[in-house]
């Protein structure tokens, strides 16, 4: 009963793959430049449409998050993790607030990577990264990853360049081995413009309740954008995998953004098709137990 | 600007102090027979008024914790640690859900414990607690806690008695030290009835989709009732301190659960009253390097 039904009331429209679409294709250098932070390379055309589509997908998202985490608890290893990157006020953060309020919360492992502590920096690089994983049945969601340490440690060269270039075939044998092991991992790029950035920068300095998002310091990287988008270029050539790869996800618009990175989460968990677990008791004795109980 | 308008915007009615009618006061065994699960002891009297009630304190919440973190950024070190305990069934999950959703997940640190590894069975109990601590700034959330450690602890005696009975005293030295740290917390005991949980264990064998939420020990464990209830009668009366007071919070409703707890955390984080940090840069000067740099 209900299984078949719940599963198909928020059935998806049949449509475009959008992985197809947004994905970095394994080996090739994408020009940042080229993609319009403001496109709409696919799906609903206006703000009403996307936010509409996006509410609709709700349904289904939860759905399949459940049944991953069900699933789980009968021995199901698999797992999600979103990786988000983009340039500062690119819209990460609001990107993580967005996909967990589409889920149930208790399955997600949120981790928001800051400037490594000493403690981290005195490990590999990844060690901090592997600490923040998701376990089997959950969706983990990274706010900035192991990417800064190809990313601002290539703009501002904090380590010699022969490590740095170590790094991009670290991060491919690490990816690897988590797809092996029931990770499916979804790196978001979230592309915007500078003028954009811009804008977003002056509306922290309109408010005095958005000074604490502001960090002078943000000045300072943004005189470097051209420096981090060609190592943004370096890290989603080397880096996008037939085990993990990259997609770029136009966001200047956040609705669209939002719809986008929705909608790749949905195609990829509908691949996954997790089950339900049959029960591992005997549900009449339970339930004959329980009615006696009184 | 904006700041005091916006806070206002949610200002809440004057009214009774939750926390003053649901405190467990300090050095009383309560006893729980005595409270009804299903009683609404202040506050909205129906479900339509509850829910209504507590989205409207969804605007306010979220401005309170957003200006704990933005407080954070500029050194001040408060938090809040919401505890959850309650029988099997008691709503634990449900309620993070809830919470989780009132606020920004990103701030929000969630923790669900269940029986301990063999690594955290080699370390003192409070050693898993403290790994999951919010860091300033965040509301840390505890689906369960170190509080198993004195219930199906003590029920099963899966601890000597001598050292079972130390650990409600190193329960509040610890919860007195996170106090003196800046962490408010606040724990809530969900109290439900015995027919209540029966009702809710039956839903779960009446739907295939459920079955994975259901253990065949959890009737096992409802067999020990009285003495689960015995046990969170002791550490209600043991560990009730004015550091960090225990609150019983009706749970067999589900809307007026959520109510309860999300006007408990209002109060807590009203009486915290965080405020956004000053500037610590010069915005003038910002705003013309950033218009400038075209």
């Amino acid at each position: 009963m209900g299984g078949k039904d719940k599963a198909d009331k928020g059935k998806d429209q049949p449509g475009q793959d959008l992985r197809d679409l947004l994905r970095i294709p394994v080996g090739e250098r994408p020009t940042l430049a080229a993609h319009a932070a403001d496109g709409i390379p696919a799906g609903p055309k206006d703000k009403a449409a996307g936010l509409a589509e996006t509410a609709r997908m709700g349904e289904r998202l939860a759905d399949l998050q459940e049944r991953l985490y069900a699933a789980s608890t009968a021995g199901d290893r698999r797992r999600v993790l979103l990786v988000l990157q983009g340039m500062d006020t690119s819209g990460k953060g609001g990107t993580v607030k967005h996909v967990i309020g589409l889920f149930n919360p208790s399955g997600c492992r949120i981790r928001a990577f800051k400037a490594p502590t000493p403690e981290e920096l005195s490990h590999p690089f990844l060690w901090r990264i592997t600490k923040a994983l998701p376990q089997p049945g959950e969706i983990g969601i990274f706010d900035r990853s192991h990417y800064e340490d190809v990313l601002i440690a290539r703009v501002r060269a904090l380590v010699p360049r022969p490590e740095l270039e170590e790094r991009y075939g670290e991060i491919n044998r690490f990816e690897a081995s988590l797809a092996a092991d029931g990770v499916t991992v979804v790196k978001v790029f979230l592309h915007i413009g500078y003028e954009q950035q811009r804008r977003r920068l002056l509306a922290r300095l309109d408010n005095p309740e958005k000074y604490w998002k502001f960090n002078a310091g943000d000045i300072e990287e943004r005189a470097l954008w051209p420096a981090y988008q060609e190592a943004y270029e370096i890290a989603l050539e080397r880096c996008s995998t037939a085990d993990a790869p990259w997609y770029l996800v136009p966001a200047d618009r956040k609705w669209y953004r939002n719809w986008a990175v929705s909608r790749l989460l949905l195609e990829h968990l509908r691949a996954l098709d997790p089950q339900y677990p049959p029960a591992d008791f005997d549900v009449e004795e339970c339930r004959r137990r329980l009615v006696g109980d009184r």
